[in-house]
């Protein structure tokens, strides 16, 4: 079966205040695309690549690709306005229904193999394989005259990849009335299917603040 | 009014897998937990520190103290089993019932002096300041046959600092039923007090795992 992974760089990355978006700052020498590129490719090294940027972004992209990955074949795509639409232009590239494809945040470097192998594994078995931590802070919902505690260990927090079945995740994107997700998982629970989460790690963080560089 | 804070460091660190406790490792040459120190006496340098650790790290402390902080006046003491066994014994200290008490985590030593100050401030002015920040992953809450999607903009990731006035804190960690609170807010609440939230920083990370260090 084939597998793909659907790598997701929508953002401008205006959050960090610099010029340079996210996922192209230096990790170690190395931009922090293509730390997180290499991972997959570690995982699988026939797994086929896709790229969703900005249109803007597709300069530096080339640029990238030339001087860091010149021997990987991967497909390049132009993201949306939200993270769906972005997901869904590089879906729009799949034809081949029964593969798995993990979508994963372009900003998150440091995902284990491991975790992309359990993803996938639990997508094969179940349909669907979502990475996800348990919450090392407390949390409060917030309600309508202030806030109150809730018990943490009800909860986990949602992380990348997010692996499914080529065919359910693009009918879930098709059937979806919205682009208001915030995570795949959601969209494709909202068709009907059900999320299968697996275990994340704390070190697959999300660089979305400089401090996250450090 | 006088200000206090607790400073807890009462885990015995095993989560790192090191045989250096998570408060006493080295970050840029110094002790994590002076570091936090540090913090408190940038924002106020009059403010009366207590101290809660572990009886057997009570050495380590001495020799950290003496190399580090050796012109800072501070109150040492042993802590409990359980987190709310630690404040409760560092609270035990505190006579002055009109004051205000910060309780923050030996472990969280990026905390900026402006969310020390904002959390003092509330706590003067509604009673309680507890730092907070909002989700950057999703979330999922976890149900009877597995999970279902949640708003993360409907919760807040608790951090410390949490202050209080000492005399309702007092009042509540000698309520409370049992001891199994994550956190001060919680133990706050469960008397019947109100939770104010206050911005937190996403840099002011909780040092658990090797990972946060790097």
């Amino acid at each position: 079966m084939n597998r793909y992974a659907i790598i997701v760089a929508g953002g401008k990355g205006l959050r960090m205040g610099g010029p340079t978006p996210k996922q192209f700052l230096m990790l170690n020498g190395r931009p922090v695309i293509v730390r997180t590129l290499e991972q997959f490719l570690r995982f699988d090294s026939t797994i086929q690549l896709i790229v969703v940027l900005p249109e803007e972004h597709m300069g530096t992209w080339a640029q990238v690709q030339k001087t860091h990955l010149p021997d990987v074949t991967l497909r390049v795509t132009i993201g949306g306005a939200e993270r769906f639409d972005s997901v869904k232009a590089g879906l729009d590239l799949l034809h081949e229904l029964d593969g798995l494809v993990a979508v994963h945040d372009a900003v998150r470097p440091y995902v284990s193999v491991q975790t992309i192998a359990d993803s996938f594994q639990s997508a094969a078995l179940h349909g669907s394989g979502v990475a996800s931590i348990p919450l090392k802070d407390s949390i409060r919902e917030l309600v309508q005259d202030g806030s109150k505690a809730r018990d943490r260990s009800h909860f986990r927090l949602v992380q990348t990849p997010q692996t499914f079945r080529v065919g359910e995740l693009k009918e879930a994107f098709s059937r979806a009335t919205h682009n208001a997700f915030t995570d795949d998982a959601t969209v494709y629970e909202a068709a009907g299917y059900r999320v299968r989460l697996i275990e994340g790690g704390f070190e697959n963080i999300k660089i979305t603040t400089p401090e996250d560089l450090k």
